[in-house]
């Protein structure tokens, strides 16, 4: 008698879309079918809208090109960046799932050590669902997983941890370095796998890369702006470092936490540097200004959600950051408009507080 | 024509002591004897001094029992712990070198995933040569390590990193959990080799095990005191966790790094958790107060050197943990006796200020 077939359903299928920007077919994705296939995906096409973008068959998606994107928002799409990946955010905008995974459309499926394909959605997913410690350091790495636990000498009552509301993920092959440093080291690459998740600690900042990422998108999705970068604008690969800091920034006031580690991806080709160098070269010197302020950043209690922290964040950003150069006062006011286009898109997800349920799941083993 | 033998000199030999708190005879050196050799070793014989202590032919090592350190130290011996391995710091006392690596009896050489063994006094020497990055988190680990730098996003001002002072192993086999935790997981085994080293960020915490651990005594020596435990006391295995804060807490106001990950030891037995479960339950309960009590400590400017910190340290512990038990003031009494101690047996290291030179040979490659 055969043992009749289960299907095993997909993490989350219902409650977590991914969100891929892109100016090219996405023929990457043949390579990610058996994992992304059960996922809703949301394509926001960058540059010219008039050019197809080609979806391999079998996928489920929605795609906005900057037509769209301007049909949306009207008024409000000048807080979408345009002719740079920032756009991506307009996808977090308009989904209307519990989580995200946003991906690069030149991330492949990396191998573990064991030869082994990574599932990079499902390793997110785990991350998203067990609690992370950003209040004490342990030294096992994540104590929620298999094999793993507190060592002694971590607090118990802390063990209960926090909600994790991003989880960052890594990437073999081509790191992800800054212009300088790719100009210096045109051949390294990255073949280290670190078998290893952990939260980044209260009061840290990290440099949060685009990428590989999933977040919670009830709880931080609003903090989630790429800012302005690309076209008419004079920087650009700071989008997700500017997220990466208001994001963090506003988790540790919430209470919320950061993970980063696995999943890895395959990252396979290096952008030019050159051009590269053109995009950063004010980001490498104004970020010398702009993470001082972001560590030094207190918000007031009655910033109890990610959409009244972002504002009162944009309000500080005006205020400190706006003598650098007229570009934050610029960007101060488009992050007005991002809360304002996500309420508009949004109407019923102020969400006020991290909710207990969402560690529910994920007790103890 | 035959190449001449060429003599590798290990790293630091005349520069660094091998610190090892023992009941028993040393057997376990055997396994160690290749990378141990070069170096000397500095025995503290807990317990029984009548005991004589085997110690395997060819090692160079001086051997302290209580009846040494009674007559060395005098009244101030009452700082030094009995029937615990927290008599380790005895050894800081005494070594004259710039470096200690200190490691547990029960501690054996690890294999690394490809079968290798792993010589853990030269990763941490590594550890300690390079510098930490304790201002801004790297998401691609050590920055100093070969494959690797800082990613995109890393402020450019912070990459000279700062000199380490604490390098803070790891161990395969039996995990370092707390009683309840054996209790819960008798049969869980650390087999997860995590490829990493990380610097613990400024203003976080992290549960110090003295199994496995390296640091410049010069730099934090006089922060390394390993508190009262054993015979007489209260409490047990707090040892190192005591240690670990009073030092990071130090490390962050003078500007010293301290990483965590590898190396990698082979730890060979559990301790017996009944036993252990005796010995920790103060401390279970009174780092509950602990821990937000040094996580709120701020230290004045006027301590320029780990002893001025440790004694201005010693006064809060007094005032703000005494309360708790009178156990504290005596613990904040006898830190006060170390550091009079540390002065007498090392007259002329009250090193003012973190030397610029100690990073001079970790030039970034």
């Amino acid at each position: 008698m055969s043992v009749p077939a289960t299907t095993v359903t997909p993490p989350l299928a219902d409650e977590l879309d991914i969100v891929i920007p892109t100016i090219r077919n996405l023929d990457f994705l043949e390579q990610w079918r058996s994992f992304f296939q059960p996922y809703h995906l949301i394509i926001v096409q960058d540059g010219d809208p008039t050019k197809t973008i080609r979806v391999p068959d079998g996928f489920d998606y929605e795609l906005y090109n900057r037509n769209d994107i301007n049909k949306m928002l009207g008024s409000k799409a000048s807080c979408i960046s345009f002719k740079d990946s920032a756009c991506r955010c307009f996808g977090f905008l308009v989904s209307k799932k519990k989580y995200i995974f946003t991906i690069d459309d030149d991330c492949f499926v990396a191998k573990d050590p064991s030869g082994q394909e990574i599932n990079a959605l499902a390793q997110h997913i785990q991350n998203l669902l067990t609690p992370a410690t950003p209040f004490f350091f342990n030294t096992l790495y994540d104590p929620f997983r298999e094999g793993a636990d507190f060592v002694r000498g971590y607090p118990f009552s802390l063990r209960e941890g926090v909600t994790t509301a991003i989880s960052h993920g890594l990437w073999l092959n081509i790191p992800d370095y800054d212009a300088p440093t790719q100009l210096v080291k045109p051949l390294e690459r990255n073949s280290r796998y670190v078998d290893a998740v952990l939260t980044i600690p209260k009061g840290t900042l990290f440099p949060m890369c685009g990428m590989n990422l999933a977040f919670h998108r009830e709880l931080i999705g609003p903090a989630m702006y790429f800012g302005l970068m690309g076209d008419g604008q004079p920087i650009g690969r700071y989008d997700d470092m500017w997220a990466g800091w208001c994001a963090k920034v506003i988790c540790d006031h919430l209470g919320l936490g950061v993970k980063t580690g696995l999943p890895y991806i395959w990252h396979s080709k290096a952008s030019n540097p050159f051009v590269n160098l053109k995009k950063e070269y004010k980001g490498i010197y104004w970020q010398e200004e702009i993470i001082p302020f972001f560590q030094s950043v207190v918000l007031s209690k009655e910033c109890t959600t990610p959409q009244k922290c972002y504002v009162e964040l944009s309000k500080l950003v005006k205020e400190k950051l706006g003598p650098i150069d007229p570009y934050f006062q610029k960007l101060a006011g488009e992050m007005v408009t991002w809360i304002d286009a996500w309420d508009q898109l949004n109407p019923s997800t102020d969400v006020a507080q991290v909710k207990k349920t969402d560690t529910a799941a994920a007790k103890k083993k």
